[in-house]
């Protein structure tokens, strides 16, 4: 019998169904439970996962590498880009060709938007999608989901503000769309130059959705269950004197935490610079490093569901 | 009892005998089919791979390492020749006399002709020489050996074409030794500047090979049963004129497919930049990536063989 | 019940009680005789060990991976920081407490003093530290020792001598104070200019250890058990023409073994540029390879003891 994603491609969150997105979701709980009790999985013995970084992301990688061996699986590794073919003039969809032949997953980052689709096309072997440029990042989408779950008991009925660079942030877009398949208020918070983009909230809305956008993260946090930061980057404004005026509204410390709705929650997808405050770790429901964590259970339920190792 | 290939190294592929190339071979295709019923092997369980590649080559070194993880295995690698301690001045007898402390087998990549020979010379346990420079790449010719058995059933009676830069080609140069084992008639197609080197050429002769030399690719492919195409380098041509005249007698086609011997199988060692057109990929008999596929078995057989543990 | 070292952090060398380091040495020998009867353990099957090198460092990368692996487990690295999360503003703190979530122990080398102390503050994990800049190398030292311990039998007794850079190795550092807890005399070899800190001689002194100071190496060599060499880098002198001058004093040749006391064991912690001419390798006392080898069970009893699994 064959498994709901079995031989499916991770590309991107929007096509996921709300079935495979549930089950998604209570492996990966089933994986976290398991590996607290029994210390160790073999679902995955004998199989390898092939690890194409044609960009560099230490935190996506290391976390990847580590669910498949959590799964008892092995690991073959592409970190640097400039020491792989494609230095050689070789094109991505050959390398991924070759590749198949030496594992039985790949999971691919890459530079260039629609690459992972690209990949996945080329080879009969499953493509998990970890981030493709200006595309989607759909395993960290997933996790922030988990995130919000495991940290609040259940998404209905929450608000949940996005805050920072709502522009540019592949993460938040890839975000939102799962977030809108369950019972959540969003509150869009950026400055201007940053807003999420208009078709992006107009979709949510078309799919009845709730959404206000702000720029006062204060007020927003006053309303909000869950608070998920994201980085403002220098390099986005033109007027650097802009960048220098706004980036304060934007750092979360511990007077923001505490004129803010009780229990809120604290989310950011890492690496922060300066957007949390280091005192805010203290707090117990900031969730950040506990997110990045999730990022195990729910890599380790990818890659169990296609390739039916579930 | 040892096996035949037991605590040997594999440098060349010209000292190997004609019994070691056939255990080889059928290690090689036992494994393959054990791999496809039983999905994994344990020959290696226990044991340690060093992959110490001096220069960089994601293919072999991913393939080597797919290789030892389906039989068992464990991998260390050094993947990045700037972060190596040769950048510290260390020699490279030293590196590989504190390696072998760490591991069971060693697999080598250096940009120096001799190097892997040199490395043999300096450690007790088995070196294997993934590609030394000028020298050799037993290891490549061994794989495309393999799959010409495997796609054609057998090597007797067959008529190879080798193309394009016969004069630089390692990987060429490597196997027309072990095709020569064979009751094969070759074709040399090159540009007259990149002829195969003569001295190989009278070798092959010497030994009773049936040895023709061309520019006329598509004639060759007329008479040919197997073609393998190499790449032709524009910094081999002190003429860059030269090169871009002679360049396109040299990418293989469908049209040329079209007109070649019935059922002609195509070959090529990867990475490709346009010698191959994209659309030849889906023609039958094109087998360069089932032959990319094909080093995990034969590397395989060549761990299992050197370690004792076939 | 909680065995002697579990959960503890490997930081330094001079905090160590004398039942700790009794049985990480004790615990080196039994996996060193296991890894040669059964040639593998299970003793950390299931768990994933976490390589972080945020400078790079070859040989005690590939040790500490070998020694995860012959306990049967998994490690997930960070070999070039240029690639990692770091490049991209992330505190070193932030790095390892996401880190944590993915692996059981972490292993770290870092180019600042004080960081593996800050690593281990930051995590509830195991933190070894794999050498932190100007600071310590607590694992080379449990290694030269284990060496010096295997290679004579006992360290009580022994005359040690240790020549060349004393001022700037950091090695040597951390050796003389694990040598200080057995019987032994201490001569220390090197130029005016490169002495070892008067603070650690005087510690030293008030331990009751008998230390001499010398520049003569032949001299030193006459009297000891055991010499430790180190390499005396041309960029710790203002004058080059002294540097030049003195560098011939620090080779030992074979000459210089002829006339030393009978057996005398040679060490260095690798990589070695010129300290010892390669004639001497042949020389039955010359240890520095076994030393280099040793790296893997003294790691092994490590990583085990600190995750309790030994």
């Amino acid at each position: 019998m064959t498994t709901l994603l079995e031989g499916k491609d991770i590309l991107r969150t929007d096509t996921l169904t709300d079935e495979e997105l549930d089950v998604i979701l209570s492996t990966a709980a089933r994986f976290e439970a398991q590996l607290e009790d029994e210390g160790r999985l073999d679902n995955m013995a004998g199989q390898v996962m092939a690890a194409m970084f044609f960009e560099p992301s230490t935190r996506t990688r290391l976390s990847f590498e580590s669910a498949m061996h959590r799964l008892g699986g092995d690991v073959i590794t592409i970190a640097d880009p400039k020491t792989s073919s494609a230095a050689k003039g070789e094109s991505m969809a050959d390398a991924v060709k070759v590749v198949q032949g030496y594992a039985d997953v790949i999971v691919m980052r890459h530079p260039r938007k629609g690459s992972a689709a690209e990949a996945a096309a080329a080879v009969s072997i499953p493509v998990i999608n970890g981030g493709d440029g200006a595309g989607q990042h759909p395993t960290q989408a997933l996790l922030d989901t988990y995130t919000i779950k495991k940290e609040k008991g259940t998404l209905d009925g929450l608000t949940v503000a996005l805050a920072g660079d709502l522009k540019n942030g592949r993460t938040v877009h890839s975000l939102v769309y799962l977030l809108a398949r369950f019972d959540v208020r969003l509150i869009f918070v950026s400055p201007a130059q940053l807003k999420m983009p208009g078709h992006i909230t107009e979709d949510l809305v078309d799919q009845g959705v709730d959404v206000t956008e702000t720029d006062d993260l204060a007020a927003a946090m006053r309303e909000s269950d869950v608070v998920y930061m994201t980085r403002i980057q220098k390099e986005r404004f033109d007027d650097p004197e802009e960048y220098e005026r706004l980036k304060g509204s934007y750092v979360l410390d511990m007077p923001m935490v505490e004129q803010a709705k009780d229990g809120i929650t604290i989310m950011h997808p890492l690496p922060r610079v300066n957007e949390i405050k280091e005192e805010v770790d203290a707090y117990a429901g900031a969730a950040y490093f506990r997110q990045a964590h999730n990022g195990v259970p729910v890599r380790m339920a990818l890659l169990a569901l296609v390739t039916g190792r579930e």
